[in-house]
């Protein structure tokens, strides 16, 4: 299990863009070196099973088991669960693999046992002899609803059932409001030997500001001392998975990184973005990285990882909180 | 879906060795003309699922994707479920397929959202094309407690965990006396066109003695004016499939078609044993039928459907009832 007292990196994460430089960042980093905060909007009650994708997606990755085809789900996995149940008249609408169902299946289990998801998901990420800390944003339900131009959906139903294809009007997080920051979040913080927060390059309106809408990251995020360096998901205006620069058209901002910047405004001191994006760099009042941001392979995942940290030792030292 | 006014054969029957002769009388028999009760004494609550595994052995044998080689779950299976589990620390010793997985996460579903165990059956078998009625013997929990001689056990503990290895001393049907007998039962007792009541050849003590704990449901056969047959599942002192015979042996029962027929006493009508057990008919004080009940394969079991019919219609014809 890792310790939060190691952690040398924080990062904020969503799931299947965010979780490529996760990724990246756990294979340079040492064992307890990083610790990740994972979204909790996208978690849902399905078939009777608690849905957690980020979460999923996270450890899959980090446990080398991720199905690197689709982005979510596990690798090898069988489908014969959803073949029946679509014989029973299931819904089939949003897949659940067979081995993916039994993270679903036992973590139910246990949360209606009493245990905590952040408690379930630190037995898991042990068991699948992960290195890293990771955890739910909160234990509290926090839900993402999507207002549209075709009225009110929760997040899931917008975002599978429809594949994200009416346009959004706004986002709302349930629950959010009450819902309890994950203590890991401020201790992490609070550790002297946190050397940056790395905000992932998820979706920032449905992977990163759920987060930030729990009570207490704003703030923290904005009084810690270190520097929160976040990385551009939007390449040359468009997203590379999912549907960010979508929902930028849609929302009427311009598809660029430096519209991403904009979003993060007071909370990031420093910002990551692609070397074709060059000309956005200018548009940003803070110190910008620009470097290679699309992350086909392994190779790929760690030259960023290491491009965003030595980046922000190079924040520090400008700073002078080294 | 089959009407209960069309039933002419009401079987009584637990899982594996029931389901054989089970599947003789659907397939002898017309559209809607059987109705069978399944025991649920061994149903039970596991990884948060409603797990009701009599039912679903009759379900998937109508249906025709019985697994043939287990004599439970379903055919063409795979196991990804079970494995992922287990890496998750879950518990494995109850062994669900991915596919009988989607039967139980449905059934739990739905029975949660506060549809009945009738109902979901009903929908389901209807869903898979069966044109028998199966049904619970009730809606409400009994649960089959094992007293053996190393103390007491839930019944799939007994039966699967410890694979029957303990002695036992006596059963007990937990919430049996509460428990409201499905009204199909009584009222295709009362349908005029039903012929018989089959108890099939399912184990005495934990498949068809629950059915008979539930209140209401011994009377109903002692008064009812047509034939109760019973099949013998002890052929030359072994029971072909499950623990009949070593029960027996351990309640201090001869291991025999004769001691079957005795348990039964005053409930049943005729009895149905193997040619190999005809000296045993002289113990029987009711009218017998010697015919071959080793059920290898499809015929078998419908040609023993048909003995047992024939010998029905004699009894009435005897009797009167006709």
């Amino acid at each position: 299990m890792s310790e939060v007292g190691a952690a040398q990196v924080l990062a904020i994460s969503g799931g299947i863009g965010g979780a490529k430089l996760a990724l990246g960042l756990y294979r340079v980093l040492g064992a307890d070196e990083l610790i990740v905060v994972a979204n909790t909007g996208d978690d849902f009650e399905h078939l009777g099973l608690h849905v957690s994708p980020d979460v999923d997606t996270l450890m899959y990755t980090f446990a080398g088991i991720n199905n690197r085809r689709t982005g979510w789900g596990r690798e090898d996995e069988t489908w014969t669960f959803m073949d029946a149940l679509g014989q029973l008249g299931g819904e089939t609408w949003f897949r659940l693999g067979d081995g993916d169902l039994a993270t679903n299946v036992e973590r139910t289990r246990r949360l209606k046992s009493g245990e905590s998801l952040t408690g379930v998901t630190q037995d898991f990420t042990s068991r699948l002899g992960i290195h890293a800390r990771l955890v739910p944003m909160t234990d509290d339900p926090v839900r993402t609803m999507v207002e549209t131009i075709d009225g009110q959906r929760s997040f899931q139903h917008y975002f599978v059932k429809e594949s994200c294809v009416p346009a959004v009007v706004a986002f709302r997080f349930d629950g959010a409001q009450s819902a309890r920051l994950n203590p890991v979040f401020l201790e992490a913080l609070n550790n002297p030997g946190l050397r940056v927060v790395v905000i992932c390059p998820s979706n920032p309106f449905i992977s990163i500001d759920p987060i930030l809408a729990v009570p207490g990251v704003r703030n923290a995020l904005i009084e810690w001392h270190g520097p929160v360096v976040a990385v551009s998901p939007i390449i040359g205006g468009r997203s590379i998975k999912g549907p960010t620069a979508k929902m930028m058209n849609e929302l009427g901002l311009p598809a660029t990184a430096g519209a991403v910047a904009t979003h993060y405004g007071e909370l990031i001191d420093g910002f990551v973005l692609d070397t074709t994006d060059s000309s956005q760099a200018n548009n940003v009042e803070i110190p910008t990285l620009c470097t290679n941001t699309l992350m086909k392979n392994l190779e790929d995942r760690e030259t960023l990882a290491r491009d965003v940290l030595n980046f922000a030792e190079q924040l520090r030292q400008e700073s002078g909180v080294v």
